[in-house]
């Protein structure tokens, strides 16, 4: 179990207006809903307050503005979400792990893992590979040759990071990913294709985490690259030569194609798909399920999702779509007759 | 080979009517079209009726009221394909593993396993993990501190199980599935983004099925939930906090957004994708590359697929569908305009 | 680094019209934008005819009608694009593989693993399993019962084979690819599901490409099949019974659901999904984000995708789409009385 936090240290360490006891202990964070004694919950958004009314939570975290909210102990601030992660911090701290290499791992001639790094059982670290301090790379990961990895970096089990390719400080890696792999590259010769190699790299700042068997492939030529703070869920695609500008956020299943820019504190929701050789401005938010065929020039959100229906309107909304064209041919038509019989009207009446 | 049955062996474990020689022997079950001697095969829907009649099977099932449909040895049932899923059972019987830890596998301290389980070569096991009786973790998999895999479960190669989640009895979890991961959460702070720990767990029922490459992501405070019986095909992402009601099936590349419910015997089509904290009920069918946004409250189909078309048509349907909006409004122009001729008319006459 | 090659070499090589210094030297391919000293250039595109201007690139390559289009030493091809593939080869080998079992890999009895193959750390080669000559399986790679590698196939760290699956020659298969997980067939049994064992395999051909995290079924009761040549991207995933013709290339994030059948020369964009049970004949090109719910059987490129657009102006559209059986009627009232006043009027004129 976690220690105990008086709400006296919590405001002393992350700031905030305390309101009631000082001396009120908490464990853990948890929904309105669901917390009890021991537990410290939050007010996010104005429409929980009916379950603010009704909570069993010790302490709540909410805005100023709403200080009266409720009677329990409190604390007060400017973004209750954002204080909410900060105290989830504080209650789980990163898992220790063994400093160490374990026998069982294998690590190349001429790799570089300080005392502090920890490789686990079944890892391999090419030649020349390079850990940083207090690095972590879980069983089973596969780290080519020359890879690097910058210092407080986690890879989770089974993550894969094939040669030359690097990645920043602080990372979060998650199992199945791989980072590298070659990217879609080929020329048709005939009936059949020939293979470009891909002699880029993937390289990757500080501050990224990247989710499960998620896939970024190295650059054809030049580099496939994520700057810092860019945060990827699961099963995201990156393909060759793509830029991921700071601080941008994608949902799970995205795709990017190849040599597609994507611009700073974009944010791509589930299963967006942005083509190739395509650029999206900074500050870009484009809805889930959201297929983007052309560049995007201007800040904005962006959508471009099919709505759904009962299957039977469904078919009947579709039909009509396939006609859209004769459709729109017959109000023009229309139009014209229309128009015809004004002028007649008019005539008849002279 | 497996070892060949007779139709009378057969009828006298599953049931079923039998007409024809009892002593016909069978081995393996066949499509109609292309079984041989030696194939049992079935027929389970009336559009293949034409393939029953060229058929070189040994026997074949089929529904009682198309008893007639064949001169062939025949088992007559109520639903053939289920039937044929039952037969296909008794030839394939799960292979067998030999109990016991690969020398090469890691057991860490506390960790339970007991000796019908078995955990293959170059596996990881955790601190405290708890295997069932006859549960088998194949090659390179990694199960995190304090899993639990219920006893008949079998993991094949390269899955990882994250600290803390837990499997019931008799799964199936399909190479490079990852149960666990860190959900997708953290809160803007200013310019950057604050991860929010995530200490919910993945908690999975009995028999479920989980396809390859698909991963489940552990809850942010409380758990990710697949109840009984749930089958996940290849490459689905469920988000955390999601809850799968029992009986649901999913195709692949399925995702389901964090804190969706789902309701019990639900199907989702391939490619369905599912939106961030929506409900859908039991009963519900979803068909495949359909997006939902909203929740479905309702029992029934829905879809929501954009009709495919050879290229240079669809750009034209396109076109029409940005200017659906001015098309509107001309037709909204054109009622006005008529309504007013028609008065005019009406004064004419008059 | 790589060794440099005079340009006399490269046509000697290769083939194509050398016009200015022959022992010009070049060590590798770059973009025209970011070619230095050194670097061998190409024109592929009319488009980047600036960049040719501009390019700092020792030497490029171009079509012969190019010939005069830069003073820099050049080649002149039919193809530049393809010409730079193969340039691109010679300064790009694979990468030298020592050949031998890593003594933390296991080799399970009746396993036929040549000389010279090369199986890294903690692979696992399952019991009669049989690797042709030259065959690399990387770190961490599982492969079951019976597989079958062929000749100078290269399967990178962490891929999963299925017992009784094959692989053509000269296959490359990239890391957390899965071959030969179980298709996704069940039938209903009352209000539980009935796993419909999977025994058919995959089998591959030769000169294949299989990217990161691809996962391909094991038919049901038949083989699933990718022909000679076929390539696909990373995250595809290819249901059970598909058969997938020669050369065919499949962008990432592709689904193709269970028994679909996609013809030679075809190509898929990326996130295409085609659902099961269709035909797709030769030489079909599928846009990237297009469902195909039917079966195309003439060639051409089809497409479907909705348009996207800035999200109120989506919204007004996507209103007007549910609402489009009623402007359908409306145009259709609009019909009738236009014609009627028509008629009105010619009867008022008499």
């Amino acid at each position: 179990l976690p220690t105990a936090l008086r709400l006296s240290e919590i405001v002393s360490r992350l700031g905030g207006e305390l309101v009631g006891d000082p001396e009120v202990a908490v464990r853990r964070v948890a929904p309105l809903h669901s917390a009890g004694p021991g537990d410290l919950s939050f007010l996010a958004q104005a429409k929980y307050r009916a379950q603010l009314r009704e909570t069993r939570a010790a302490a709540v975290v909410l805005r100023h503005e709403e200080r009266d909210a409720t009677g329990l102990p409190r604390i007060l601030c400017d973004d209750p979400y954002l204080y909410f992660a900060r105290v989830a911090q504080l209650f789980a701290p990163a898992e220790p792990v063994s400093a160490g290499v374990h026998p069982s791992a294998v690590v190349e001639a001429g790799a570089s893992v300080p005392a502090s790094a920890a490789v686990g059982p079944g890892a391999y670290v090419g030649p020349r590979a390079r850990l940083g301090e207090r690095v972590v790379v879980g069983p089973g990961c596969y780290l080519g040759a020359d890879v690097a990895i910058g210092e407080d970096s986690r890879l989770h089990a089974l993550v894969s990071v094939y040669a030359g390719c690097s990645v920043g400080r602080r990372a979060i890696i998650h199992s199945g990913a791989v980072i590298g792999a070659d990217g879609f590259g080929m020329a048709r010769d005939g009936e059949h294709w020939t293979k470009i190699p891909q002699v880029g790299r993937v390289v990757i700042g500080d501050d990224v985490e990247i989710g499960a068997n998620t896939t970024i492939d190295r650059g054809a030529l030049e580099d496939t690259v994520v700057e810092d703070g860019v945060k990827l869920d699961n099963q995201i695609q990156i393909g060759h030569n793509v830029r991921i500008g700071a601080h941008t956020a994608m949902a799970a299943c995205v795709g990017v194609a190849g040599s597609a820019r994507i611009g700073r504190y974009c944010a791509v929701g589930g299963a967006g798909m942005i083509l190739g050789h395509l650029e999206i401005a900074d500050h870009v938010t484009i809805s889930a399920g959201t297929l983007v065929a052309k560049s995007i020039l201007k800040p904005g959100t962006y959508t471009g999702i099919f709505p759904i229906a009962e299957k039977k309107e469904w078919a009947r909304t579709a039909a009509h779509l396939r006609k859209l064209d004769k459709l729109a041919e017959r109000v023009r038509e229309l139009e014209k007759r229309v128009s015809e019989l004004g002028q007649g009207n008019r005539k008849g009446k002279r």
